[in-house]
């Protein structure tokens, strides 16, 4: 269906407008923590608007008629994560070229609609930052820095029924892939 | 924040059970075309529930509180992006391999939480057949049985605003990425 766009944000006006609201979302997200916590999401580089070489918002059409609503009737929401899916796409083919991608989610929908012009029927889905990195962290910086530990795959598997787990099987499984 | 789990259906009865009501969903979805059109419809290819080796129902816990809320005040749908990302990067993972994935929208959600044991608060984002195929096609099916064309990238940008296209720019940009 193809309901995604990509608005290549290069200007920098509006990218300053755009690192503004970022910097208010991020205040107003800051104050929901307190002691270690909040001294610990203050070190998080959570954003390169102004700093990478280019930014990239895309946007998905929900109502977009193109591909005749297939696989769409009882799933509707698989419009939004046809975007999504383009997001991750766009992510993994930049990071195979050397190039760094943020998704900076710390904006508001209707504020970036305002800055960009989007119109109300089109929906904001992600805001990227990328560009040439100094380098890439062997591991997520969110692990490095202590906010949170990876659950291992394996607790993340159930078997034909949701709350089937079984920890020895899916350890086994998952040597198998070895 | 690891909102996602993986249901692996290997069971037959309960892969039956989707089959059904796959069926059903599908003949639905086929009456809504006429014509040329539903004579289409009904030659694609949209599920392989039952033929491939193994299915994966992917769901997300948008309650989640692992990652601490990080990235979510402003735009809390992307805990169901994550899951998506999840998906999308199996998709390619599973290719990269040799492995075919089909993603199975023509489901009602709530039919699968009846048979899968899906708790209410647990959302199934997508169903997965995986599995070796005979061949991949070099273009999508949907391409070459004529049911929809693809969209050229260069008409999907827009430059620093929606509604901002320049076919003349967008070419140019295109052409250094070769």
């Amino acid at each position: 269906m193809q309901p995604w766009e990509f608005i290549i944000v290069s200007d920098r006006d509006i990218r300053s407008a755009i690192h503004d609201r970022f910097c208010q979302a991020n205040q107003s997200a800051a104050s929901a923590y307190s002691g270690e916590r909040q001294r610990l999401y203050s070190s998080l580089k959570l954003e390169a608007i102004l700093d990478s070489a280019v930014n990239v918002c895309v946007t998905c059409n929900p109502t977009v008629t193109r591909g005749h609503g297939l696989g769409r009737q009882t799933m509707p929401e698989t419009v939004m994560y046809s975007a999504v899916c383009a997001i991750q796409n766009c992510w993994l083919a930049a990071r195979a070229e050397g190039v760094g991608v943020g998704w900076v989610s710390i904006l508001n929908p209707d504020e970036l609609r305002e800055i960009l012009n989007i119109p109300s029927n089109i929906v904001p889905v992600g805001y990227l930052c990328l560009g040439y990195v100094s380098r890439f962290d062997d591991e997520p910086e969110l692990e490095t820095k202590g906010w949170e530990r990876r659950v291992p795959l394996a607790d993340a598997l159930h078997f034909d029924r949701y709350g089937a787990t079984d920890s020895a099987r899916a350890a086994a499984l998952l040597r198998d892939r070895e």
